[in-house]
């Protein structure tokens, strides 16, 4: 154990400022710290692990119900008799410990404790599920666990965890018309690599640049390069805006100490595209599109908690109104929740995808880890808006998937082959 | 064989009429006929079968390919591989082949064929799915057969069956308000029972009533009953405002012979529900309401083959606008085709059932067959618009399905608890 006995005064990163914030002593990278956690967050697939953590091996009931949230969204609506099951007992848990509960269809569980205030700048939220780094988009501290560390920090209100490094992403430069946040936190991902952030905090220098939504895609694929936390800067009034109250404690000390630092010049970058399969495998869209002319595309899907939000179907919009999705492939739109769903209905943007040719399906994760709802067959090639390209993650092993903006996803929909929204701009035009 | 070198002259069911259609005789029960199919329609769950029996057992291709539809619509999107995998090969076999093939969110196959002009008066379409029934509601012998006789059907262009005695429906009186064609048609099946009209043709006299859509849940439900076919006469202007030609011939001769004859009064008729386990298990809304209060309603689904059209969401609509679905309840609504979802995207019901609470589902089967979407756990109990809720239809054995109209269904998802539409209106004034 390090000796945390005497405060510290060293500048701190926003990772450190945040295990801190509770505690007696300012904690710093490499030290174990334990902090209460404001927010544990549980999804359906792993429900039943965590009630069985809870009842039998705990033998205890969530310390702070009100701080703990069971988001009914990998497999929703339930595609099996024992996911079925498995969701009913969530609810049943829910029902007895006062625990929240939000239920089939209300949406992906990161978009949905967001848009529900369970995150905040200088919490800490824990949850099931691996992409919860993207609490970081408000200045949580977001970070992914499993079903025992989970329960454990349900039932005592509490985690402990060892202090990680930081890495000190700068973004310079403003981005062109067409290149988005997904682009960014591709670039970001090709330059640190799959594990070049392991156990890292991923500390995005972002200015006043992006949405709420678009900070959420930066944060949420920071654990693709095998971060602990991806935690944005606010900057501006961004996160006002949006009714956040942004203690001043929370932004990072100058002279904090980073392991490593990038910087990504957001004014060259172009659309990007990560191959199959590894996340980090990046290319130039217009590369691929070049190099793999001829490749028929048979589904495309735009949704996840990367890209299912309002930004997102307005961005896949504005390529394909008044197009449509190519014969034989498949364009597959999911909004990452209800609220996604009735804004995008208010606004006309699911009218203008449904003439399109677009499927839609329910708010929640729908093909994204191929448990439903759009798996993939073998030899099926898929270009999608999620976080993950894994072999076999949305279905067969011998199905490719390749990772990209809504943009460049709707693009390649109405081509039928990989695509800029440039090129179907140009195929109207001629 | 029946002596079948005759011209005969006797009066005509309908069904006798357009079995003769393009014979040299005139059929009548009990004739064997051999008669041209129209249209053969197969879906994503027989595909494999289907193409097994074509081409490994009859070593032959579709004689008229557009005469052949396949639709993807039972499983949509595909929850595993290996429905990922027989998908995909019935979309190589429609490009092979050149049938037409209807993808994953285009809707559900009674409802694409009627949309897309391939069942129309006077024709003989075969489908197999058991509902196919339903193109009765345009004057169409639709009939429900396994992979093996539709894949005879489809290389001959060519199918053989036994002229179905034919049962007399008579409708009497009008309806009251929120009584709808689904309590007539289950009003129907009560009387004639589950087995009552085996194997004959269910000959519906309604005049001028109901549109084509509510003639499709009254053809649809024939099948309940045990029938080969459910017609319904064409009344008045009804087809010609859809566009159809109705050819004179079509209509039942005066005199023709009816094993059975039944009259249903619509001026009395009440809001009625299929009890567990069977589809002829129908009581009143009412009385069951009151027998079951307390019991609480896990899910409501409005949608399917039987209820899934535009005149349906709007039934549900006008009882869910401005209303919320009860907590712990859930409401799936899956419109039936990718039409129905683009006029109730185009006219607001998707926005009011949306911000009512319902949960919107991908245009398809949905969880009527419990295969993927809403599958029912153990214990759980479901009021449904569909069509069958024999033992473990949609889900576990032990969960319990309750068919009704969908203005029922939405009353029902709004009380969590059976009911009337006037009962929630009555809450809300209260």
């Amino acid at each position: 154990m390090p000796d945390m006995s005497a405060p510290r005064q060293r500048p701190q990163t926003m990772a450190e400022k945040i295990l801190s914030r509770r505690g007696e002593q300012a904690v710093y990278a490499g030290d174990l710290a334990v902090v209460e956690v404001d927010q544990v967050m549980v999804v359906d697939s792993i429900a039943q692990s965590f009630i069985e953590r809870m009842e039998r091996d705990l033998n205890a009931r969530p310390k702070y119900p009100e701080r703990v949230s069971i988001v009914i969204d990998h497999v929703a609506p339930a595609s099996t008799v024992s996911v079925a099951q498995a969701q009913k007992e969530a609810r049943e848990y829910a029902a007895k410990t006062g625990v929240q509960l939000f239920d089939v269809g209300r949406g992906i569980c990161h978009q949905v404790l967001m848009e529900e205030g369970l995150a905040k700048p200088g919490w800490i939220v824990l949850g099931s599920d691996s992409h919860s780094t993207t609490y970081g988009a408000v200045a949580a501290f977001g970070s992914g666990m499993g079903a025992t560390d989970i329960a454990l920090a349900a039932a005592s209100g509490k985690t402990w965890l060892r202090v990680p490094d930081s890495v000190k992403v700068n973004l310079s430069g403003e981005l062109r018309p067409g290149v988005s946040a997904k682009d960014v936190a591709l670039e970001m991902i090709r330059v640190l690599g799959a594990d070049g952030a392991t156990y890292q905090s991923v500390e995005i220098h972002a200015g006043d640049r992006f949405t709420r939504g678009e900070r959420m895609t930066l944060a949420n694929l920071c654990v693709e390069a095998g971060a602990k936390a991806g935690l944005v800067v606010p900057g501006g009034e961004i996160l006002t805006a949006y009714g956040y109250d942004v203690p001043a404690w929370v932004y990072p000390d100058e002279g904090a100490t980073y392991v490593q630092e990038i910087t990504i010049d957001l004014s060259t970058l172009n659309p990007r595209m990560s191959a199959p399969s590894e996340v980090d495998n990046v290319h130039d869209v217009s590369e691929l599109r070049d190099s793999l002319r001829g490749l028929k595309v048979d589904q495309v899907f735009i949704g996840t908690c990367t890209n299912g939000r309002l930004e997102d179907l307005h961005e896949a919009a504005a390529v394909l109104r008044g197009r449509r999705v190519a014969p034989g492939t498949r364009l597959l739109v999911i909004p990452a929740s209800s609220q996604v769903m009735e804004q995008a209905l208010l606004d006309g943007t699911l009218l203008t995808l449904q003439q399109a040719g677009a499927v839609l399906g329910t708010p929640g994760c729908g093909p994204c880890m191929g448990r439903h709802q759009g798996v993939l067959a073998p030899g099926e090639v898929c270009v999608s808006t999620s976080n993950r390209n894994f072999i076999g993650r949305m279905g067969d092993k011998d199905a490719r998937i390749y990772l990209a903006s809504p943009a460049v996803a709707a693009a390649t929909a109405v081509k039928g082959e990989i695509a800029l929204p440039d090129d179907v701009r140009e195929a109207v035009g001629a």
